[in-house]
């Protein structure tokens, strides 16, 4: 797989890039990632890629040439599956959507801009928007990283254990329970007995059930559907 | 206002933190973000700070003495307003969250870890769980990371234009429409001619009905919403 991120901050995405699960895919060679910088593609003498809103309002809009440019650059050399632009009034990103790109093979990602991206770019080029959340952010580059994230570390082979990915929250429309770890008693504060019971059937009876009761407290929408379905 | 993260990927934060907005607060002094790497509290001979759950489930989980030290040791030093842990089953962030908490003094994000943290730190730690959307990440970097940019965004004296945020997608029950800006026409592609025609109301009017025709056709919910108050 090949993801390409066409980005005006192109050096905030360094660090995110470069370690954690990203990192190990990228050396593993799962996943190729190239950062793309929006004024490597200007034409402008001055070297601007943005320019002030049409009708007066505050803030900065990018302008249509360097990433019609940037874009049309890219797919001169290779075919994508989508072109993605981040901005708070896209589709909501979800777990499936996460799950549906990690099957494509290249997909190009564009990130948002504070102010906004000129409307022409979204109506030509772009094939899915996408909101990673119904908050504002400065800039496209986080919600990037968070659907570069969501989708690499489905790829076959970038989680140690195969099982790890199919066992998360959302994949089975249920939160996880909580979980625990060593020491047993950590200041007098107890990990409930039966998972220390050795009792495979009774701690999975357990799980489903603490899975269950904190979907259904945390999260009646999920829940609801979750009884539909089974 | 000071925030402090706590991670097992420390350097996973830094290029976020020092670029675009986060990095212009961070030099107008209007906030300080302070990073921990939870290996500098580890009691472990080896320096873990994770081990196998209990219960046989596949992948790791931070485990409770480094986080208590660590939260213990900043709580030691200063008050904090609120300990927040960010994690797929807590509780949806929005754009609200982030207006609350930006008037905030101190506060606390406990990054998650993939697979999770000992359920003892949640329940005597915590003040807040937040998940940043109905995805899977590999950490609990990013969703940290866009809970300090939603919120040092909001700083006043932040952004260059103090009515810039107000005006938002979210902050007014409605998305942002479209945004144009230089040139007029670009191949061809022409700006809507109300944003050249240098008649302010008009051009609120226009605004107003894009915003709302962008709302229901995207959002129904915050559509229906908007509705009912306005």
């Amino acid at each position: 797989m090949r993801i390409d991120i066409i980005s005006a901050v192109p050096a905030l995405l360094e660090s995110p890039l470069n370690h954690s699960i990203v990192k190990r895919a990228l050396d593993k060679g799962l996943v190729e990632i190239h950062v793309h910088d929006l004024r490597d593609y200007t034409e402008d003498k001055h070297n601007k890629i943005d320019d002030y809103p049409y009708g007066g309002e505050p803030g900065m809009v990018l302008t249509p040439q360097p990433i019609f440019s940037c874009v049309e650059h890219l797919q001169s050399e290779r075919d994508y599956d989508e072109v993605i632009f981040t901005a708070p009034d896209g589709e909501t990103f979800e777990q499936e959507h996460a799950n549906k790109l990690s099957l494509k093979g290249n997909i190009m990602i564009l990130c948002g801009h504070y102010k906004g991206v000129d409307q022409r770019v979204r109506d030509e080029l772009i094939t899915s928007e996408f909101s990673v959340g119904d908050y504002v952010l400065s800039g496209g580059e986080l919600p990037a990283l968070v659907i570069t994230d969501a989708i690499v570390r489905l790829l076959p082979g970038v989680l140690g254990d195969a099982g790890s990915a199919l066992n998360d929250s959302f994949q089975d429309g249920l939160l996880e329970g909580p979980v625990y770890t060593r020491p047993s008693d950590f200041r007098g504060l107890q990990v409930p007995e039966v998972l220390l019971s050795g009792n495979h059937k009774k701690i999975a009876e357990w799980k489903q059930q603490q899975a269950e009761k904190r979907t259904k407290e945390r999260r009646t929408d999920l829940y609801k559907k979750f009884k539909k379905e089974h």
